[in-house]
């Protein structure tokens, strides 16, 4: 059995939070300076394990096991969100690595090939699981060409030059090289906590729907418009939010998730009545029928709030993701392991969460492991998980790739 | 009787909507180069009139009469909000100038002193009312010190030194030397539109009390966290401008009036609950018991928004103008002259919005006339007025200007 070295697991966290170190946690944009240096650190260890390493033309790091056989990807995405947490994707990169480095030290597990990959974007600076949409073929030229930081405006282009990646080809998943893909990763929730358990099997990846509404009115002097012919596009954004507060619990599933995440209002002047109001909002699931159900009562509450308010209204819906199932003999792999290291303390779970394996697994048989976040907290530099899960987590992982590679080798080659 | 020079006037209203034109308004921010150019070419103006012309150190552009006797003052401020209107501002700016050119030329009123002025920064891009209050002697340098720019966090020291105005001295006002203050402005509303009416005579300006509202919930991850266990500071605000929307109606004054101009989520991400959210809000009125009534109102709102939401909540009042009455003599001139040239069209009426002619009345007998704007629009690049109202405005003002010189001038000497 592959033994993981939980000192080296725990050093190179610690070590790869240091790139982009804020507080407690780190701020490491998608291919800032901090980010690159990271990639780079990435691709030396993964060179270091005896793996042919390589950084593609959108900063995905991949070790290609010298090997004939299929290999299994291990791996997450290397970005924070801005000032973030430590542990929130390079959790998962850093299993890939410790992963592949066991299995090399492992005379049994030295045969079994993994391959440790670092996705870039995941956490959408530029466009949401960029890396791992790319690795697919599920981007082309044109949407590269549109894509601007969310923050500053930097187009994707220039951030790409600047980050040394002009000319560099995208490296395509070329299917039949791999058994699959497992992603690690903080749960990013209490529910693990909440209910005593160290593990998570993840079930499925919910879907996210995602909005931009924007409320017209007129813009107007805050002090000389009388509030009878006010048309007060901010009055509209907060009357949507709050009648989607009352509605929402009334159609939502039992697990259902949604936030009005920003509201600007224009021109912004505190003696200015608000001309043009705009919203992101999203909604999540994994259940279809309950995302196209919530899809159609928010439609009706702008359609309400319009009429009301006397605001026109637009809804576009920016985002619209599937909600994906795990691999049920991965679960099965992972479930096996963790009742194995953790005892009772596992559970299979949805993930809230979006995260590469969903675009993976739209190719690749995939499958999610979850640990703990301390309180629950996520996307926050306060974010944290006790060593021992975070030891815990990659052991499982670890003997959940043997089980998944040992299936996978040609009969009579078995142990 | 002085008769004022109605192709003058607006060529002037236009050639000086061309200091920072955008579309058919202006954007002429203070201190920006376009309003230095506004106000050295007001000063030549100023100079041409015979009177002798400065810019103070806070950028006031005064026209001082050569004369023993003492002067009414006449202007308003010469910057503009972003983006918005030619006439805002402009209009008391280019009344200033025209009433002292025709007195210059009218034989029988050239003893009679009128001294123009061009404040600086009413619109608080800095300070609000940075011009008339350094003039009354009510900002100290440590103020100063530390104003910055609300858009782009300049400090008002660098933009004074950019403007060529750092080390030239604030003229302060001496009293002895000015009979009042006369300040005409477009009615930023529609209460005069609706009514049918030319002029109004404004009885008092409307106090502004003005509050930052903060509220600090819970930042989390917007997928994973249980709507259950969410502390989301976004629809508390949501929530609070909706519980204002419901309760202020009940307490109001039938002239109140009360706006959100801003709500800003912290972080603003789609997938993060917003830990963070600060309201700008403000109400005016032109009674102090209606304003007391307000804040105590909201005040409790605010702690029942906390109190539902678990968010924590924090309101600071930022402003607290008080309501001011105009100088009834003046009012009397002004409805005289306005019942001369413009019939039954005219009307008492509070003003809601802010203007220099508040913080100038503490020091100075002062009045003030509105001319309508077209569909009550203001702080917007649509905001106009007929030509026949520009012309009108400027006459019955000039007329009031008259009236007021004469009553002030010494026994023996008056015609």
């Amino acid at each position: 059995m592959p033994k993981i070295n939980a000192e080296r697991l725990l050093s190179n966290l610690r070590r790869f939070a240091q790139f982009g170190a804020y507080k407690t946690g780190v701020h490491r944009p998608t291919y800032s300076r901090e980010d690159m240096d990271s990639r780079r650190w990435l691709a030396q260890q993964y060179e270091a394990v005896g793996l042919q390493a390589h950084i593609d033309g959108v900063g995905n790091v991949f070790g290609t096991p010298r090997s004939d056989r299929r290999s299994l990807l291990i791996g997450s995405h290397a970005e924070s969100q801005n000032y973030a947490g430590w542990l929130d994707g390079a959790l998962g990169v850093i299993y890939g690595l410790e992963i592949a480095r066991t299995f090399a030290e492992t005379p049994d597990c030295a045969g079994l090939p993994i391959a440790p990959v670092a996705w870039a974007d995941e956490e959408g600076h530029y466009v949401s699981m960029l890396g791992s949409r790319s690795f697919i073929g599920d981007i082309d030229e044109a949407e590269i060409d549109r894509a601007v930081n969310v923050d500053h405006g930097l187009t994707l282009r220039e951030a790409l030059r600047g980050a040394g990646l002009a000319g560099v080809p995208r490296s395509l998943l070329e299917p039949e090289r791999y058994v699959g893909y497992l992603e690690a990763h903080i749960e990013q929730g209490d529910a693990l906590e909440a209910s005593s358990k160290r593990i998570g099997v993840v079930t499925s990846i919910v879907g996210i729907w995602q909005y931009s509404i924007v409320f017209h009115g007129i813009q107007n002097h805050a002090g000389t418009t009388r509030m009878a012919i006010r048309k007060d596009a901010g009055v509209a954004a907060a009357m949507l939010a709050m009648a989607i507060a009352r509605r929402f619990p009334q159609v939502a599933g039992p697990r259902s998730v949604w936030t009005t995440g920003r509201i600007s209002l224009e021109p912004g002047a505190p003696s200015i009545i608000p001309g043009k109001a705009e919203m992101l909002f999203q909604f999540r699931d994994s259940e279809m029928s309950v995302l196209q159900q919530l899809d159609a009562v928010l439609r009706e509450l702008v359609e309400e709030t319009a009429i009301t308010t006397g605001c026109s209204a637009e809804i576009e819906q920016t985002e619209t993701g599937k909600p994906c199932h795990m691999d049920p003999a991965f679960q099965n792999a992972i479930e096996n392991a963790a009742a194995r290291h953790a005892h009772d303390a596992y559970v299979r779970m949805p993930s809230g969460a979006g995260h590469d394996a969903q675009v993976v697994a739209r190719k690749l048989r995939s499958a999610m492991l979850f640990i703990p976040s301390i309180g629950g907290i996520s996307h926050h530099w306060t974010e944290n998980t006790d060593d021992a899960d975070l030891v815990l987590g990659c052991q499982v992982l670890a003997d959940s790739a043997e089980t998944i590679l040992r299936d996978e080798e040609p009969p009579g080659l078995s142990g």
